[in-house]
């Protein structure tokens, strides 16, 4: 695509901002030369930051005085936080001056402002944070990974349906596999919402097919294309994940110092071992949208590093492009007769 | 120790009984000969996969006509499963025929009988999987894994309890480090129960330290030696570690075929690979024990082969050696008052 893709960037969000932001933009305008950014936050810390790159020059800078910070609740945010960096970014949003913003902010609080400002798509009730994860020889998607605590069934049944779209959208799988994720393949096993969102989504005709139950450990070998699961074991399951990754990656680093020879090897293998670092890297993985709402948020990792934030703004040009947004619309009235969007709501925030 | 330790084998249940009960009984034999086996199963099938080995000419065969299929409900089990193999290994320990059990065979089911033959130790309303998992410097406790999906804020302290017990015991740290497993470490997050259990802990005499939550990528880099979760969230996070460990391996045999290069060095760090390989693999960690019984119970994974439930039948033999049963009674007793083991079972029960 040649034309340009404005995205919106929470400057003040996330432990190492507003730097690892600044450089996440060099490092994302290097792969996507037609990204133009709308950076929002403290005018006195952005300048100095942004100065030096002259790739940064067509980077526009929003002053805006407060911030969220990370412990603040979502509905203290919502109420004192409309002149934060957050919210200033999804109102650009909302106005048509970005198509999509990114934040490493507050989960809790991105979540609650977004849903306020940009609203959902029809059919749905609650937002998920979705995710594309590692498998052995491919991705899936998984949602929710840490936006609604406790989910209905209703909830889950609608986070399938979303997933089963992005899946066939991003993944290119006409047909993708949906899994609801328990414990345990018996019938009698998991909780109450669990079942009854198994029971409904055996007789509701989703975009893929509902294959029933997956087991935690049977994800990574691609059993399913869609995960789906509540915001609080999507998120315990996502940490376990990249802790785990993280752990194999020090055993490794810790195996070639094990001896002269391993380190030899490991001097040999050094272009594979780089490879398996990336693989091993969540950073590599970061960047997960806030399914279901009128208009592309992506929230990065409170952690993130410049090469982590530049992936999840990467996603979001991607998600963009793809009008993923539009398509997930059309999808729901297509299947389910939920009515589009005639309501008024501009165009460009349904990218 | 030169005494001998009498264990009892469920040799009917998992995916790969009674073949791999019998090959796991002798892996744990060569490592520690003083053990003595009691195997429940169909001795028709038993017979010939034990006559080859004279290693297993001590071992003793329980023929029992039935078996707990793996998906047979826990209260259906308890009802008609009275001359399973899973039943009559649980009763020997009952009787004081064995000091402890191992089984690979239906969670529930293996749950509801050892609970109902055994009963609870004083001071414990419901037995808890747990296990211990690798870390990057050591090992930490992790429980429940799996025995109760819903867990009350006083279920989750006795957990608390009894894992930090466990850690000081089997791990000889005199004051662990206790977290409670959610998925943000501000106050507001997660469900009503952690929350209330986190309030309870801070001011209940644990032995040990209370420090709050742990989020799930912090586990694997010590931050805490005892994890306390409910089982469906502890279930998903141990299946998600094993899934992403074996990924994770899957990665590195990949990235060693890269090139010939790669292949070169792996050749000559084929020593480091190997005890790599070995840290990441999920059957060095099989075995968990039921924490709360009066009797030592251990739970292989269904799908453990020889040497994963070779390593099941040495967490038994370590359980039982080190008497944690009776620390725990003690301890409790100690701490909170409630009374010990006056009431007739006998002591070898409670090994």
């Amino acid at each position: 695509m040649n034309s340009s893709i404005a995205i919106a960037l929470d400057a003040m969000g996330g432990d190492h901002a507003p730097a690892m932001v600044i450089a996440g933009a060099l490092l994302a305008l290097r792969k996507d030369p037609t990204l133009v950014f709308h950076i929002y936050g403290d005018e006195t810390r952005l300048r100095p930051l942004m100065e030096r790159h002259p790739s940064l020059q067509s980077a526009i800078i929003h002053h805006t005085p407060d911030v969220v910070p990370g412990d603040m609740k979502p509905s203290v945010a919502l109420r004192q936080g409309r002149q934060s960096s957050m919210r200033m970014a999804i109102d650009s949003v909302k106005d048509g001056t970005t198509q999509g913003m990114v934040s490493a902010g507050n989960t809790g609080a991105l979540m609650a402002i977004s849903k306020f400002v940009l609203g959902l798509l029809p059919g749905i009730d609650r937002p998920a944070i979705t995710s594309m994860l590692p498998t052995s020889n491919a991705r899936c998607v998984m949602l929710d990974l840490g936006a609604n605590l406790e989910c209905g069934p209703d909830n889950l049944v609608q986070f399938a349906i979303m997933g089963a779209l992005i899946a066939r959208i991003e993944l290119g799988i006409e047909a993708p596999r949906v899994g609801l994720l328990n414990i345990g393949s018996e019938e009698m096993k998991g909780h109450d919402e669990i079942r009854a969102a198994a029971s409904i989504l055996r007789d509701t005709p989703i975009p893929g097919r509902f294959i029933g139950y997956v087991e935690a450990d049977e994800v990574p070998f691609g059993r399913v294309d869609v995960v789906v699961t509540d915001g609080f074991t999507g998120n315990i399951a996502l940490k376990t994940l990249e802790g785990t990754a993280k752990l194999a990656a020090s055993f490794l680093r810790q195996a070639m110092h094990d001896s002269m020879l391993a380190k030899l090897g490991a001097m040999l293998a050094s272009g594979a071992f780089s490879k398996l670092r990336t693989r091993l890297d969540p950073r590599a993985y970061n960047g997960a949208m806030l399914a279901g709402l009128r208009g592309v948020c992506v929230k990065s990792h409170g952690g993130a590093d410049a090469r982590a934030f530049a992936n999840a703004i990467l996603v979001a040009a991607q998600l963009i492009e793809g009008g993923l947004n539009n398509r997930i619309r059309e999808e729901f009235a297509r299947l389910y007769g939920v009515p589009g969007n005639s309501n008024g709501v501009p165009d460009q925030v349904e990218s």
